[in-house]
């Protein structure tokens, strides 16, 4: 019987609506890592993992693994995954799609009765979004062996600590190393978060490298006062300053061009009345480049114009990095996997930045990493995310494929 | 015994720093209309106006009042007053330094045994800020007859109405009408807010006007995506849309010149994530200027420019006018009055429009008014406001110089 990956796109969206359902709010999907919400999906992905054949188990980090045994014991796994933390009244698809995906295709891969000399595992990470955190990859990095000291020491809104939220979720922090383990290859599958798949028409995109990113938290501060009363001339509008900010980080990205992208995503106004001068506002910039030389000359130029637009109106201009992660690329060889296989299927895939970073650029940095992009409706981190059954179907049969091409051809 | 000025601003600074403990907040002034704070400040200033030979009543809308009857029972009062309900973590003279000078200058005219044809009435008004119920004037909105049926109805952040408020502080709300009395003239002695009289070197600035204003909430709606992986090129960002408006506002302002003012004083951006293009921002612009043909030009080109602008974006723009007050012009024959009384003091006053709103303007509606501004520290709206002893000394000296020159020349 030839494999049915409509039946296994079926199972993908049913496995989806459930994961949804793991929610902190009644409607919309919020799940943040180390919460009831996240002990309950990986309830729920245990559950399925143990049907498709894979053995399941919740690991240091909170990272729910299954794992089959391969036939030759001294081989490290192959290692498929994404993350199932979501973002705030997320989409179904982001993270959950690739790890709903893994576990269908070893599931497809045992009642084929497939046998792989490397042992398959499957994993869906934690804290991928760093929304609970404001730290990122907490899972995929606890398999690389990339844990810092300072990550258990980052706190969620509450005060909370990683640390403190490990224990309560019955996680030893000082066992997180012991998550660690080498990997043969390791391959992702999400949605693309954009429009350029579905305008160039194909099913998959082949990530050449995932960007190097900044992230900043930007400080305008000039002089408040009363909105009538303070002539145009002398004002330190800390708004007009960031406002021209705004523009200029727009500018800057499409000089740049190469698909660099910056963002000011949240600015918070103080103190923010409607008959006061803007004394100080705090925005935040995400900016990220296909290379660390883009990335670099972006934010220079844009930093050097901005530090004189604010000059120029005596408003001070404050800048603290929070968030940096180089550039990482694929593994020549296993983009060489994904792209034969995605030509197999009937299409000929495009290769791309991805400019959001992904558990395959934790796990790339010790390990050969490769990864697709599937065609979704352009959005990313909205309840408006979809992808067709039929691309569903198709990132189900590119996962065995892979795993299959992956075990034959690796060492 | 000549009367010892500086003796009255000793008072009169012994009396603001009293009213600034009446707040909602142990740091920082905080006095909102018909809150227990506002029932501590009428009791306050009710006891400087009994020790004034003044006698005090709280009226129909809150607004704590003092009279002293005149020799000729058949004349209208002159009226002094200004508010005493502040805007949030205020500061110490806005408002209160009227007020407070309009008792101490009652208090100097029963000490010298001044006998005056006209009574003479001193008002603490409230919700001149507009603060608490988002509508302005509501104690000199009574006195002056003017109260609207949609004024009960104005709702604050709790969702308590006018028309509840007052019943909570014993206020019947169906005897506002009976606020309402005629006038003979009113003073209102202010803080400029602003930094045009520390400039000039003169302590005082009569009033040609209060400036027209209009208050707006600006909607952009554009599209949100995920920062990394939205293109520059196809993006509908609301937040560039609403920067683009802030410096349009900024420079039509500066082009109508002749003082006109646009403040944008608070911007907020939904989602308002990091990583997330801004589908929608809210802004509020505060626009005014000395005439009404003044701020028409300045919003229809503001506004046509924005329009265009948010359209090249493909982003939406949604405006909501909820605040718009014409120019008041002052009473030359009052004006005479506090120029004269100026220059007697020996100096030559400066003739400006204001550019806030004030009592003066709703008074102005129905009843002759004029008003001084007194130099301050060139700041409103703030904890930093400041006017010097002297000033305040002087500040007394005018309001009796005036109310004795228009009880002589007033029919």
């Amino acid at each position: 019987m030839p494999t049915d990956f409509r039946g296994s796109a079926l199972r993908v969206e049913e496995h989806l609506r459930a994961l949804a359902r793991c929610s902190a709010s009644p409607s919309g999907i919020t799940r943040l890592y180390l919460t009831p919400e996240h002990r309950a999906a990986n309830g729920l992905v245990s559950g399925w993992m143990q049907e498709a054949g894979l053995e399941p188990r919740v690991d240091e980090t909170g990272t729910v693994i299954g794992r089959r045994e391969g036939s030759d014991p001294s081989l490290p796994p192959i290692l498929l995954g994404s993350h199932i933390d979501t973002v705030v009244n997320a989409g179904a698809y982001d993270g959950c799609l690739g790890v709903a995906c893994a576990v269908e295709a070893a599931r497809v891969l045992a009642r084929e009765g497939a046998t792989l000399r490397h042992p398959l595992e499957v994993a869906g990470f934690g804290e991928e979004e760093g929304v609970r955190f404001g730290v990122t990859f907490l899972g995929s990095r606890g398999i690389a062996g990339t844990w810092t000291p300072d990550l258990y020491e980052a706190k969620d809104r509450e005060g909370v600590s990683v640390r403190s939220a490990m224990r309560s979720f019955g996680l030893d922090p000082d066992a997180v190393p012991r998550a660690a383990h080498r990997i043969a290859a390791y391959f992702e599958f999400h949605i693309e978060q954009g429009p350029n798949l579905a305008a160039s028409g194909v099913p998959f995109g082949i990530v050449a490298g995932i960007a190097a990113a900044k992230r900043f938290r930007v400080t305008f501060t000039g002089k408040t006062g009363h909105a009538g009363m303070t002539p145009m001339a002398g004002r330190r509008d800390a708004l007009c300053a960031a406002s021209e900010f705004v523009l200029e980080a727009e500018e800057e990205a499409k000089r740049i061009g190469r698909g660099a992208v910056a963002t000011v995503g949240d600015l918070v106004v103080t103190p923010g009345v409607t008959n006061c001068i803007p004394e100080a506002v705090t925005l935040t910039l995400d900016a990220r480049a296909g290379t660390d030389e883009d990335l670099e000359e972006l934010l220079s130029r844009l930093f050097d114009r901005s530090r004189a637009s604010a000059a120029r109106r005596s408003v001070a201009l404050e800048r603290d990095c929070y968030y940096s992660s180089k550039a990482v690329a694929c593994s020549e060889a296993l983009k060489e996997i994904l792209r034969s296989s995605v030509r197999e299927m009937g299409f000929e895939p495009p290769e791309m930045f991805s400019m959001a970073g992904h558990d395959a650029a934790a796990i790339g940095e010790k390990y050969p990493v490769a990864m697709a992009f599937v065609r979704d409706a352009g959005i990313g981190h909205s309840p408006k995310e979809h992808c067709d059954a039929e691309d569903v179907a198709r990132t189900v049969e590119l996962t065995v494929r892979a795993v299959r091409a992956a075990d034959a051809i690796l060492p």
